[in-house]
């Protein structure tokens, strides 16, 4: 799914930016670029588990005093990368409306299908898909971990969609009776399902099947 | 979801028996009981990456020539336990049928209710939730094992939903043109996400509103 808007991550982003001088402040900026990129790198290959705090600082070529300054734990750096990984890649042009909002054209199977396609791309990725992995993965073991992945990741964007289905379902498109939440788990559930366990392809054609299957329901009308 | 029928494992069960003397033999399954046992409590608590076939010869009070003796890796005895515990778990007497096939009442509603309100209990049982999030989680980072674990313990209750699917496609319950590998995601896939990434409660109500939703469609009629 679209893991994140890039308007939810605004205030991280300044807040991580330490505001001295104008030198300064560039040298930091390429410092936390660098350990933003380390970390990623390091948790696809690895694994969270393994990652330590002074294997980040060495690839990236600071001290880890550096990253003690900015962020309190391994997870702290992690899920920052991570989300500015997100901010930088979520949201495509055409998807229109900024990034607080999924498209509304009211065409919602058009709309639908615009952001799944969108959100296959992503997670057939290498870059995202690594550390996105390596993340779900260790969430799924690490309770603490895995509640600030749903919490920082998952959760602002699965609220745009109930936004989107909410809208559609005022305007009539889709029945009075409908569950949000449950229709978001058939749009995004599916998706991660191949992605994380390999059952089967994950292309633009099953993202559009899957869209008419879930508007339209299996029962003969 | 049901992951494996109980009928898929017989052929493995009776493999993995030595057919020696009767006290041999009775000697043999105590010891087999006792290494899937330590199997699945160690890869619950420490996850698949730390296990070792030390840990688990130690924990069952045999010896590691054991557990070598009967399977060539760790990646087998833990897959082979986990087997065998959704083995003696995963048919309710009441889904009827035997293991080999979903129920058929000629109701597809209400079979999938009762099936999906059986995998919550499953996927809610500390005793197979515990494994079962181990095993995901270690097949998400680990191409090999993944697949392993989807073609032992996934594909085989997959096949079950699309059987059962497209039975009641030719009968006329469900749309000619149904995709039923589609509609088995749409069906196991919530669930699953739900389960392995904490987005929302997992139980009875979610099941039957999930089949409702997925039969019926979004689209208003």
């Amino acid at each position: 799914m679209r893991f994140v808007p890039a308007a939810t991550l605004a205030g991280m982003s300044e807040k991580a930016a330490p505001t001295t001088t104008p030198d300064a402040s560039r040298r930091s900026d390429r410092s936390r670029r660098a350990i933003y990129e380390s970390a990623l790198a390091l948790v696809s290959e690895t694994g969270y588990a393994k990652l330590t705090i002074e294997a980040i600082a060495a690839r990236a070529g600071v001290g880890k005093q550096t990253i003690y300054r900015w962020w309190p734990s391994k997870g702290d750096v992690v899920l920052e990368a991570f989300l500015d990984l997100v901010q930088r890649s979520a949201v495509p042009p055409e998807a229109g409306q900024g990034a607080s909002a999924l498209p509304d054209t009211g065409d919602l199977a058009a709309d639908l299908k615009l952001v799944l396609r969108a959100t296959v791309d992503e997670l057939n990725e290498p870059s995202y898909a690594g550390p996105a992995r390596a993340l779900a993965a260790e969430g799924i073991l690490n309770p603490q971990l895995g509640a600030r992945f749903l919490e920082q990741a998952l959760a602002p964007g699965l609220r745009l969609y109930a936004t989107r289905l909410a809208t559609a379902r005022e305007n009539g498109e889709i029945r009075a009776e409908t569950d949000v939440a449950i229709a978001t788990d058939l749009l995004v559930a599916p998706l991660t399902y191949r992605w994380l366990l390999g059952t089967g392809p994950l292309d633009h054609t099953y993202a559009d099947a899957l869209v008419d299957q879930v508007l339209g329901g299996l029962r003969k009308g």
